[in-house]
């Protein structure tokens, strides 16, 4: 095993900041109390920044999946018609859980690798006026592609339906004005851009996303958005918060609004062509079109003749970097490098290092004929 | 503004020990990987240990409403019907969740400070044959009243009915051999007896429940039982773990271990033998009958003339200790001394000592005629 420090490069959990590690060893306080208030009001006020938005943004305690489901249980009634537009695993779970709901989901589905048309969405919500609502992921952690949302919400908030957004590995870290390109339901978990351990989900709501909730009857009760809006006016949460991940929320929420959404955007739009380049020059066939080519996780395929268990296994051993492997059809032939949050250069290049070396000595596949 | 330390000393959070603060500061690892595997399999051991079970204990990533939530959601089927017993907040919230997901619920209530005769209910599930599960609060925080669980749960399993028993701020603290006893499904949040955040809740499922379960058609897929379990025996979770916490519950666990499931309790009995002499002392009316007290949280009638509110904020300011006050119809009326988890003599002394000035200084009643 290498003595470096681990290296953890995967599309989150992500590491974290020292200044959100000391925040996370505070002690408790009542959450009922006036420092808590003080605290949900002060990760409410720089996460409407983060998402740029004049909405009401919710703070549940759960991981990305429950804010998913969150949308689901909050705006649906059973039987209502839904597009799900998929380009990957995340895609799909939204699908799921809107199925086991009972929604009638409607998919519009594409080959793993590729981005969603806009004119295919606008084309099927022509075709079906039954459709109530769109549910899109911006970016698809398991495949590496990010779709234009901008153009996406255009058609969408174009025939008039409720658009809702799984920005688990987006927002944050690439732009997505939710206000502005009129985003009603914007989902998001807090160990991705950011920079705290996962546990938290951030949910922004549009007045027509509240309205349309009135009268939706799927069962809700943990995950009920009018009980979390009625007790945050009051300072509090309307079940016992993870108190310390609001601690580490409102260092991180700091740290971000100090370096600038800009710059925090520019970066990442670096990192992405830092890494891509890199894994080119390492000889590596990147999965994502450069068109459509997240800010956050580059997806690559693992060379012929070996698994991404393997690549990812030698590594970490000889590196201590932790790569993800591929997800559904694509666990052992795809790997990902994952850089959101917070991250740097320094912290990508021994990753393009350490592959390139592996692969360089990865033997070349046998040739028959 | 007293320059003491804080002495929170609400029923949860509770104050954290040094070693699981430390535990909370660690960075991140990947979820998926071998480190992950060996700390799930850790703390589901330990938790397997305090319940005093063979069952499966789950860890889900939400507080225990969450947990509460979880047992409808997997257990039952619209229109299903159960028996609800309700000794105060705690129990109502059990009987809501089961409505708002269509269970056919029907209530056995006692008035507040009141706790739960087992003839009553065996009177009802003789009359009612159509009752397949009854839910119930081992120790209702709201008023401090502790049921005997051990006899309620002789009368539903001789009755052959599923228990579901909500043990959040009495399992760990108070005895509840799950097996023994016959419990199905318990539930318990981490920031009571477990000395950790909030932020986790965890489940245990007997044979019984999990058959149960198969059958059940509520709607369910963050909080799904078998999705939970599939992922646990390959040393992970279906969706991102709230991973800090994971850290620190396996801090928490070893510590509840090394001092012994029978210490622990004692010393809860002995913390509510202690807090009652107390405040007895100091001439304060208590909630719950000597019979019923509970081990975890004391309850006490706030004087004439004064509400929960300016008790609790003259103590807080002259000697930064933090009470919770009632609840639903009883917020102004009670308040209430947390005495879980890290807790000792020592950190209610200086509490029984503030209430005695304080309530010692309280004006008289006015009495006319």
């Amino acid at each position: 095993m290498s003595s470096r420090p681990l290296n953890l490069r995967t599309p989150g959990p992500t590491p974290l900041p020292p200044q959100v590690r000391e925040a996370l060893a505070r002690d408790m306080i009542n959450h009922r109390g006036p420092e808590f208030a003080e605290l949900i009001r002060e990760c409410t006020a720089g996460l409407k920044a983060i998402f740029q938005t004049q909405h009401d943004v919710l703070i549940l305690t759960c991981s990305g999946t429950g804010g998913l489901e969150s949308a689901v249980a909050n705006l649906l009634s059973p039987g209502e018609r839904i597009l799900v537009v998929s380009i990957g695993y995340f895609g799909d779970r939204f699908a799921q859980i809107a199925r086991m709901y009972g929604a009638d989901v409607q998919m519009l589905s594409y080959e793993w690798g590729q981005f969603a048309r806009p004119e295919d969405i606008a084309a099927r919500l022509e075709r079906d006026s039954r459709i109530t609502s769109v549910f899109v992921t911006h970016n698809d952690t398991s495949t590496g592609v990010m779709n234009d949302l901008e153009a996406i919400a255009r058609v969408v908030k174009g025939a008039g339906k409720l658009l809702v957004v799984d920005a688990i590995s987006s927002i944050g870290s690439v732009p997505l004005p939710v206000d502005a390109w009129g985003c009603d339901v914007v989902i998001t978990g807090s160990q991705k851009s950011f920079m705290i351990p996962p546990g938290l989900a951030f949910v922004s709501i549009s007045p027509a996303a509240w309205d349309k909730s009135r009268a939706a009857t799927m069962p809700r009760f943990y995950l009920d958005y009018a009980q979390a809006k009625r007790w945050a006016d009051k300072g509090t949460t309307p079940w016992t918060p993870a108190v310390s991940l609001f601690y580490a929320l409102r260092e991180s929420l700091r740290l971000m609004l100090a370096e600038g959404l800009e710059q925090i955007h520019a970066r990442h739009r670096r990192l992405r062509d830092y890494t891509r380049e890199g894994l080119r020059r390492a000889g590596v066939e990147l999965f994502a079109p450069d068109s459509h080519a997240s800010w956050t996780v580059t997806s690559a395929r693992v060379p012929d003749g070996m698994t991404s268990k393997e690549l990812r296994g030698r590594i970490r051993a000889e590196y201590n970097i932790v790569l993800a492997g591929g997800q559904g059809p694509y666990e052992e032939r795809l790997f990902r490098v994952g850089h959101l949050g917070y991250v740097a250069e320094a912290d990508l290049a021994p990753v393009l290092e350490a592959l390139a070396t592996v692969l360089g000595e990865a033997p070349a596949p046998a040739r028959v004929g």
